[in-house]
């Protein structure tokens, strides 16, 4: 069912980041202005996963622990919540440890289909706020995963070592370098720790990024937040592959989660790789890309179908055969996506793409503020920047604006009862 | 399957408004950068509605033609993308009615699962735009509906008749009152024209605004539109009552869609109400609820389940019973939501819902824009009217704002192969 070893929370864990419940933080964060009281309710919760499920489901739910995070070679879910956070001021080690704990916690419980905590959404006193937001409650899992990740600034701000981990900072994890026709927001990039939430159904998805911020309350803030769907790139064989908003299918030649030997190479980094405690894991970059869809609209069908270096109907490579056929890349313009991204022209450099669609509405001219969230998973960021660097001539340039972007080490999965980025803090 | 009456788009419909295919400013609204041979792709366009279907679907598609349109009583589906226009200056009468042909003609098409003309995503000429956008080739119409309304500027703008249907003017359609609380954004609200676009899959919807917004070229301009999700009224009797983003269970007392005598009483405008051109139509209202999440979650249970009037869990009212008890109001506190919009409370006043929960990300504190993007249809304004004045002093009103409104009258479904709104200009 899913990529990691199966592993049951064990209640009594007797490791050092094993957790029975929340930290009296995170309920104190869950409980503001429910003061005392909201702490008799945590005292007596146990980390009683079993408990209380939301509801039925037609699949068995995605483990939270695990060799590796789920979320990454996990069948690509329809909708996404991506949420970046900054830790707050005047935090230390002991916030950023336990915040990872009660995170861990409750992301191993919701991806089970159960509320946040033991006490749920509608548990424990009347006299305080639920654990738990309760917008869920009657829905099952629907695929969650929930990913965390370390940005940059996490091991190092303003020269600042925070909490203790600069010399635990990977070499690579590093602000991505400017590429041509960047037109980064602050407002949506980069941040301290991001949560990558997936799952079938938008109000699961949405659950998770607000009780996970909520639990965050005094130790980090959401620095910014996107939502996505449609699954733009085919993860498992078994999967047709979807649209992105040109129109054209998108990742017909992703790394597959079956393919254990290109993983190994491209996804996750090895235990002979630089930091240790990294292995198992993986780099994840994000790319907010707005299209400008108006103009792209207006183009004839034979440039489009040039730019991509595909047709539109089938998905083949206009070097001929169906979407499978391994193109030619010789039989494409030099300066199309197809040819420009495709391993060959990269010495053969590949990483795992799992980007979704997005659509925010419009702007005040009437135009879609609409694009693809790109998302994508690689052993070293040097993958995508070779990649990104290689599409500086793309044709497609011209419709697309690179609007935000972000880089974040992907710790390997917790053990079970564990905290992501456990071995960091060992 | 729907609430329609069945018809099959007639291909040599004789009526006035029978198209067979878009009109040449649709056409070249498609093509604007294809100039000369874009019009010759269409020209060859018949009504061909059976043709070219983009994939197998679970269920049969919703007709777009019928006695009232879809989307209002038709089972609420998983996503929403509304969509607000304006009118372009210097259009006319021609040009309107133009534009509303055209809309249906496509409307009638991508509902059944096609692309917008018969030349589609791929036909036609190489060396033109295609007239579809492409992103849902493949996809299954998975339960579209278009919805189009007129709002009161489309009739009366700035004192001036820019269409000739001043007197036309349905006397209840007029800017809804300023109610209390309200801090209502230009940005969100109001518009000549509306299209309530609903699908099982987002993409779907997505492609059906942009495309419904491209063949509007030069006639009318996307003013506002809003994405939503979750289906958070429940219109028929065998589904769940979905849960809004404040957690509790919301719609539990809509009128359902077998409810016959309700909807004529209070749904359905009737051929005796005024003007004649409405009958069978309604009226939607529109407002996005802004929510206020992070003060909400820090009430304490006792408090969130008195605002409503029900408990959380269960969605029972709190003077005993079950989800579906009747709810006695004298045993709920006097402000409490579910007394105050109950139609006891109202003399009998009773709406449609339709509303979807609806996230956009967070703001620059951190906090999630979220809430919900309410609709209602009744037979009169004023039924909304009555009902939220009455919930002026709600509980509620502490964690909402209501950041956007409008108003349009929803004209009858279109004979077939005719357009939404033709008796309007018989």
């Amino acid at each position: 069912m899913t990529e990691q070893e199966s592993a049951e929370p064990a209640a009594d864990a007797p490791d050092a980041g094993a957790r029975r419940g929340l930290s009296r933080r995170g309920l104190l964060g869950l409980a503001v202005g429910g003061g005392a009281a909201a702490l008799a309710v945590g005292a007596g919760a146990g980390y009683a996963v079993a408990a209380s499920p939301r509801g039925p489901d037609d699949e068995a739910p995605y483990e939270f622990f695990g060799a590796h995070q789920a979320g990454i070679i996990t069948p690509v879910q329809e909708h996404l919540h991506f949420a970046s956070f900054d830790m707050m001021p005047r935090t230390d080690r002991a916030d950023l440890v336990e915040l990872l704990q009660d995170w861990s916690y409750a992301a191993s419980r919701i991806t089970q289909g159960l509320d946040v905590s033991a006490t749920g959404a509608v548990g424990g006193s009347p006299e305080s706020p639920p654990d738990d937001t309760g917008e869920a409650q009657g829905l099952p899992a629907n695929g969650l995963t929930v990913t965390i990740g370390f940005g940059p600034t996490l091991f190092e701000k303003d020269g600042e070592d925070r909490y203790g981990i600069q010399d635990q900072r990977p070499a690579a994890l590093e602000r991505l370098p400017a590429f041509l026709g960047d037109d980064l927001a602050p407002e949506s990039s980069d941040g301290d720790l991001c949560i990558q939430v997936c799952a079938d159904d938008p109000q699961v998805a949405v659950h998770a990024v607000r009780n996970l911020s909520r639990i965050a309350f005094g130790r980090a803030r959401l620095r910014w937040s996107q939502l996505g769907y449609g699954k733009t790139s085919r993860t498992t064989s078994d999967q047709q592959t979807p649209r992105n908003l040109f129109g054209f299918k998108d990742g017909t030649a992703n790394i597959l989660a079956d393919d254990t030997a290109a993983l190994d190479k491209s996804v996750w980094v090895a235990a002979s790789d630089e930091p240790a405690w990294l292995a198992g894991g993986s780099y994840l970059v994000a790319r907010k890309i707005a299209m400008i869809i108006e103009t792209w609209d207006r183009v004839r069908l034979s440039e489009q179908e040039r730019t991509f270096g595909r047709d539109k109907g089938e998905g083949a490579p206009l070097s001929g055969g169906t979407e499978f056929t391994e193109p030619k890349l010789s039989g494409l313009d030099a300066r199309s996506h197809v040819r420009l991204a495709h391993p060959d022209s990269n010495g053969g450099t590949r990483i795992l793409r799992r980007g979704f669609n997005y659509v925010g509405g419009n702007n005040e001219l009437g135009r879609l503020d609409a694009g693809l969230f790109f998302l994508s998973y690689q052993r070293d960021p040097a993958q995508f920047i070779t990649l990104q660097r290689s599409l500086s001539t793309d044709l497609m340039n011209e419709y697309v604006r690179h609007v935000g972007s972000g880089l974040w080490a992907i710790p390997p999965g917790a053990a079970a009862g564990s905290y992501v980025g456990a071995p960091l803090f060992a």
